[in-house]
């Protein structure tokens, strides 16, 4: 049977899921294409719904029970990209409870957009920062954007979502570094073993709470023509600096 | 007097310019807010016009003769941004000849995306790399995009616009670095003194061309889970890291 129409109840409640607040009522998340759909299989994480067009022509490594049968049209009322690629899973979001990090670990303060979460914990997990604490106050890591940005990030990160209060908490006495244009050079810097690097919000930096927590501050030295770079760039830059011997 | 049509020759040809066309046959680009408008006057850049609105409360240190009163209407009309900040220049694009670098360059190759372009030539500006070399392929730097993006960087490097052949002919026995997956890990590798680095396509990487006349590579190492950056992030980390010691 392939689903042809919009007011079906199961498609609904799934292009709802390109909302927040349908996502934090439902647990679930959209993730599209071929490849982020290999991916996450691999990853584990649970696989409530495949939708897929009849016309699809990549592998369906996916169990029949989960798989559903689209037109194109309602594929593309599903999908949050220009160019739907056929195929969309619906997955549950994990439930991580709130813990202290094992490793280097990062802390996004108040990161906005979507993007830049999402592209964050892209680099993270390519430089090694598998745990990522996010406040309240972020974006959601969940959202499409986001989600497509990662590049598979999400499926290899733990997310930890909570208030500030919570995470410095948990946090206790890990190393905290926090950058700042007044901090110490950090292609110089000496990291301690284990650290929390906070990344903070694209127009306002760091929060008050969490820079009094912080217990190193570095900076990205300057041309004086330039007075800041984007979030992302910076904590790309950053995390790999301070990780660089893990290599 | 305060121009309030669209239709006004002047207002026209200056909405114009935020296709590449016009920016093309005028040999102009328009720049944005009262940050970007102060930069601009700073930077020596030669300024045709400034469009500002009646209600505009900002400083305006332009001479009168460049000054354009124009309604919000007409402002918004002009401007890319969701919310204008009522102040908007027009500006020339520099012409610069061909030349071999001084220093450490860029040479960007086939960067696709006006905002990648922004962005990597504001971390170029922060970084200490003030002669860009881009290929025909890239997206045009003076788009309001890019410039955006590029937070005055625009106005603080040497942009060279070129064929690839002619730029790497211009390039000369300039080492040439490329980002490569087999490369040497660019957290040991000693760059040379002088150098060109490399930023290839988003999708495709650096060209045959281009590839070919590379004189080392290097790699940003990663986990497993993850195989490839953003390119304005991979571009950022690896610039940095190549031209740490002049901080």
């Amino acid at each position: 049977m392939i689903l042809t129409s919009k007011n079906n109840p199961l498609i609904k409640e799934t292009a709802a899921l390109k909302e927040k607040k349908a996502r934090k009522e439902y647990g679930m998340f959209l993730v599209e294409g071929r490849k982020m759909a290999r991916e996450c299989l691999n990853s584990g994480f649970e696989i409530d719904r495949v939708f897929v067009t009849e016309n699809y022509t990549g592998e369906i490594p996916f169990a029949e029970e989960v798989l559903v049968r689209v037109s194109e049209d309602v594929l593309c009322y599903l999908s949050d990209e220009k160019t739907p690629q056929g195929i969309l899973c619906r997955v549950k979001i994990p439930v991580n409870q709130l813990r202290a990090p094992k490793g280097k670990c990062l802390l996004l303060d108040g990161v906005a957009d979507p993007g830049n979460v999402g592209t964050i914990i892209r680099t993270a997990n390519a430089a090694g920062y598998n745990e990522i604490y996010l406040t309240e106050t972020c974006a959601d890591p969940y959202s499409p954007k986001s989600v497509r940005a990662s590049m598979s990030g999400i499926f290899f990160t733990q997310l930890y979502r909570a208030t500030r209060t919570e995470i410095l908490s948990v946090l206790g006495d890990t190393p905290i570094i926090a950058a700042d244009m007044d901090g110490e050079n950090v292609f110089s810097f000496v990291p301690p073993q284990r650290f929390a690097l906070v990344i903070g919000n694209e127009a306002n930096g760091i929060s008050e709470e969490t820079f009094r927590a912080a217990t190193h501050t570095v900076k990205i030295p300057m041309q004086a023509t330039q007075e800041s770079l984007n979030a992302a760039i910076s904590a790309g830059i950053i995390m790999y600096v301070l990780n660089k011997d893990e290599f």
